[in-house]
């Protein structure tokens, strides 16, 4: 299929969670597979930290597919010639949606005067694009990680707007773990003379990368990564051409870090970073609520929660909470929870597919309790 | 007791495993408790990557103590009434021994001219201390992280030095997860404008601190913890001045970080530093052997091994590995392994003595099986 990214525009204001609104704002999206008659084929995807509108698919001339191709696509778990998928860009980000260093009506660029998002706006704002489309029920809504945090807010806050939620590998409140992590991220970003206090060129990223963001990208993969996934996939080898004795000869390890932490600054915005960082670190599901049973007890939807045994960001017990408060407000038959038996750490979501497609298709399917 | 650190110095060179060599060089040591007679009485301190030969007591005038106080004194578990303990600060650290920032015979400091250390060779440097002090066998060695490594390292390579090997929280081999800590470290030093590539002054330094260096002791500190103790020590409870939706607003546990992680480098010099993290990364006590098992087959102290079940850096399985080598080997007999039941994370060597104290009492008694 030919994957194109579509882009919605607003300009009826966003009022956030903050008390402040984004008087205009732009969604990019993008579709895969048709709409039946009945509109009851569709699923949504939500993105974690990271993600783009781009889930699946392959851009024309383009090397690499979607983040979660394995899962979407023509007879795969997400069934496109089944289901009508509608990926979209969060706000915040830098793919296309409006995010800190989108333009003002000054035509100047937000920077430090874009407002602080938290899940619930995120949703919100996909909520609106969803609306434009004329879609005001779907069947699923499926996200990991920060995806999974989006899943969760749709169930609480529009109990009645999907059939079925699937969030995996992430947490009804962010715990200082993650945050901790996040934090060497921010205090990278921010110590960067290149960031210029946030009043860099977009261009000059791109081109010269950030070494801030990537010292904070790679404490972000070890939190992405396990103990065991590393020991399989590194061990200790050694760089070849490096001398053992030599004070910045390196290991396996460290060439892997490197190599994707100084790569992702010219492909990912600093400003927008920090943004979203921001907008995990505050997310609670019982915000809003007096207490997280009040928020789970909203949920209406069949709440499918796919935890991985080996994740060290979010870790399995995270989830494994959600579903003893289902249990709890009486909302039990309404969910079930699975931990996949997996070594290789958070990332597993977007890797492991082969080890939870099956349970996918058949949630999707009803066939599964 | 009055606390004194005294310098030994040594002019005779110490030839490194690297091939390369210290032509002389300092070890600053401190000691508590008295020799008995038959010099039967000597228990060796050996430390972990921020560690000093200051083990214990308290230098007149300063508020804080020795960083193993709570272990060692007067009626403590390696008690100072009965034995003479001796601490010293490892070369290659920056606490009085000779390390990176140490002046070579030309008068300018060593900064890369520095050798790579290993384990091994900073052990070798201490023995030669105690053999300058009369001494050529002890009671026991007990050190925690790299101060494990340590004890270990004796063990192996002097095999009839010690009557007791005690390490706690450490490793036999340092894998690529501890590596990728280290890592973020590495990396946020180097791109440190004011690290001026090793060419800083240490005045400047200490007078105004690095935040490369202060990043990378966030990440670190992530390691020193676990998701639990943080749970504990901070929950979600946010700055009370900081505003939820402020960008740089914080959570308790990041004002932490940043209160731990930029004071450091006023007190850690970042050469050593980095000099230090290498000793780590490369230590595994199978070097010079074939394999694990021939290195350990040559141990015949008693050893005692302890590890913490919350340890994020050295996971206890790490430790396990050694006592299961020790039984493969046929020195089952001559080997304890106790896991510490403890949320805390890897600094519970330091922080839950409490939990293990009566045990070390019992081991240097000789009534610990």
């Amino acid at each position: 299929m030919k994957i194109t990214t579509k882009t919605a525009n607003f300009d009826t204001p966003l009022y956030l969670e903050s008390g402040r609104l984004l008087e205009t704002y732009e969604i990019a999206y993008e579709t895969y597979g048709q709409i039946n008659s009945d509109k009851s084929n569709i699923i949504i995807i939500t993105h974690a930290l990271s993600g783009s509108a781009h889930a699946a698919g392959q851009y024309e001339g383009d090397r690499k597919a979607g983040y979660w191709d394995s899962l979407i696509g023509d007879g795969k778990a997400v069934d496109t010639q089944k289901y009508f998928v509608i990926a979209t860009n969060n706000i915040g980000s830098c793919f296309g949606s409006t995010g800190p260093m989108s333009k003002m009506s000054n035509d100047e660029p937000y920077r430090f005067k874009f407002p602080v998002l938290t899940i619930s706006d995120i949703v919100k704002a996909q909520k609106n694009l969803l609306t434009s489309l004329g879609i005001d029920h779907v069947k699923a809504i499926i996200g990991g990680s920060m995806g999974g945090m989006q899943a969760l807010c749709y169930a609480i806050e529009y109990p009645d707007f999907a059939d079925m939620i699937i969030p995996l590998a992430t947490t009804a409140y962010t715990r200082p773990w993650a945050i901790a992590f996040n934090k060497v991220t921010i205090e990278a970003i921010r110590n960067d003379p290149d960031f210029k206090d946030g009043y860099y060129e977009s261009a000059d990223i791109k081109e010269n990368g950030l070494n801030g963001l990537a010292v904070g990208r790679i404490a972000g993969h070890i939190s992405y990564l396990s103990k065991d996934s590393m020991d399989d996939k590194f061990g200790r080898r050694y760089v070849e051409q490096d001398g053992l004795y030599e004070l910045f000869g390196r290991f396996e390890v460290e060439r892997y870090l490197e190599y994707n932490g100084y790569n992702f600054p010219h492909n990912f915005d600093p400003l927008s970073y920090l943004y979203i960082v921001k907008t995990i670190n505050i997310f609670n599901a019982a915000r809003g609520s007096d207490k997280l049973e009040d928020a789970i007890k909203k949920i209406k939807s069949k709440l499918h929660l796919i935890s991985f045994s080996g994740d060290m960001l979010f870790f399995p017990q995270e989830m494994e909470e959600i579903y003893d408060v289902m249990q709890k407000v009486g909302n039990g038959d309404n969910c079930t929870y699975e931990m996949i038996d997996s070594d290789y750490g958070h990332d597993a979501f977007l890797v492991e597919v082969n080890k939870f497609e099956d349970k996918i298709t058949n949630m999707l399917e009803g066939k599964y309790e």
